[in-house]
């Protein structure tokens, strides 16, 4: 499995990505999923992946090569020239197409799904930031206010605190500190999401990065946040009131004299029926 | 969907459950998923139920004229005179089957899963408390002091918190209060879980309860915890520090000079590789 978030917020952008992954659980191993493409003062993007491996790495690996030849008389696209992110995730968009043509029919006889999705985001002179999610088919979606951040592999367990947390407001810190932190609660639930994390900050309009950290579970950051988050958790938990069964005696019962809802009704009897 | 768990404990023990069901998000309906047996002074016992309705419904139906024949000569196990847990949850796993033998062929010509699971608590006089968890194929597992806890349904968004939280020492009316927290993170990520909520909760060598209650979003306990869990999650994360790029201003760095794990590398030509 796998886990990677990438956030677009006003300030810049933020990807995080677990490094690994499992042929069943008796075959563990560690492979990055994050690569970021950079050519300083022009455009600096970020790939995250998730899925089936082989897959991943052969996009990954074309993508370098991919070209979206348009017109006869235009010269290819490739992400190196794309002149807006739109268009590099097109190429790849393309790029898994692909593989799916190359892979997809013999993978079907082995009774593998083609299972990729990616994240992809970045910014190129000439244009805002942009964030990408590209599934098995090609297409993709792109980020918006409403929805400023994506997911891709096991991504419940770390959700709640990303929706409460991240609005296109966010500070960059507090957002990598936000995804650090989802990442951790899926860490805690999910074997098979695992360090080293990969983490890369891109502030707007650099059009390079130099804050790209590899982050391993003897981080000092990274393990003041899992002991801290745990603990007050706890603590945020024992200072909520537990209910209490009588109404006479709180301002929050728990059980209302004259409810709204019918309570469940008991079946004492075999010949009884609920309705 | 559905989300229900249920939690063992040495002080007693603790059902929740939802009320949504669908078939597709067009079609939202509400039905309770458990139901308690209950023969006070002898025996009370509460299933709660998750997966294809159809199959759910059936089940609690034929589980109160269920029989197990084992021998000629005794007379046939039923839920109400069975003389343990075991044996009535192995009435319960018979019922399954029945249901399966009856409606399986027909559900898979029009290409749906025979897919059902519960989970089945309580006490019969004469034993400890004992909780269950009944699989499509009518077999189950047993809670144990290391996993006091079985979820059916939805259950990623609302484990960590269980997790934290839940050990056999637990008092009843914290577990109660924990099994709301998870409910209600549950909620707030997955349109298909929602209210009223059924909680009941049974206190050890009682063998009836009277503590039984249907929540909806105007009780006053659940709105106090939906209100604070968030704020007080958010206060959490607010009091952790942000993390801090160069490592000569805090005790807990980010980024380490000279860290163990090998940072990555950017990709910075067309031509360029990663390995």
């Amino acid at each position: 499995m796998t886990y990677c978030v990438g956030i677009k917020l006003n300030a810049g952008l933020v990807f995080l990505s677990d490094s690994r992954t499992n042929a069943g659980v008796d075959n563990i191993s560690t492979f990055r999923k994050m690569i970021v493409y950079e050519r300083a003062g022009d455009r600096c993007m970020v790939l995250l992946s998730a899925g089936n491996l082989s897959i991943a790495q052969s996009v990954r690996e074309i993508l370098q090569v991919e070209q979206l030849q348009e017109r006869p008389d235009v010269e290819p696209l490739t992400i190196w020239n794309a002149r807006s992110m739109f268009d590099a995730a097109r190429v790849l968009g393309n790029a898994v197409r692909h593989v799916y043509d190359r892979d997809a029919k013999a993978l079907e006889h082995a009774g593998v799904d083609f299972n990729v999705s990616l994240v992809f985001g970045g910014q190129i002179r000439g244009e805002g930031m942009r964030l990408f999610q590209v599934y098995s088919a090609g297409n993709f979606i792109e980020a918006t206010l409403e929805t400023p951040y994506f997911q891709i592999g096991e991504s419940k367990y770390g959700k709640p605190v990303l929706d409460r947390v991240i609005t296109p407001d966010t500070p960059l810190d507090e957002a990598a500190k936000c995804a650090l932190v989802s990442m951790d609660s899926t860490m805690k639930s999910n074997l098979s999401v695992g360090p080293p994390l990969d983490l890369v900050v891109y502030e707007a309009n650099r059009f390079e990065t130099d804050k790209i950290v590899c982050i391993d579970m003897q981080n000092p950051y990274y393990r003041m946040l899992h002991s801290s988050w745990g603990q007050k958790l706890r603590e945020v938990f024992d200072s909520l009131e537990d209910p209490v069964w009588d109404d006479a005696h709180t301002d929050v019962p728990l059980k209302v004299s004259g409810g709204r809802s019918k309570p469940l009704k008991k079946i004492s009897r075999p010949d009884e029926r609920l309705i």
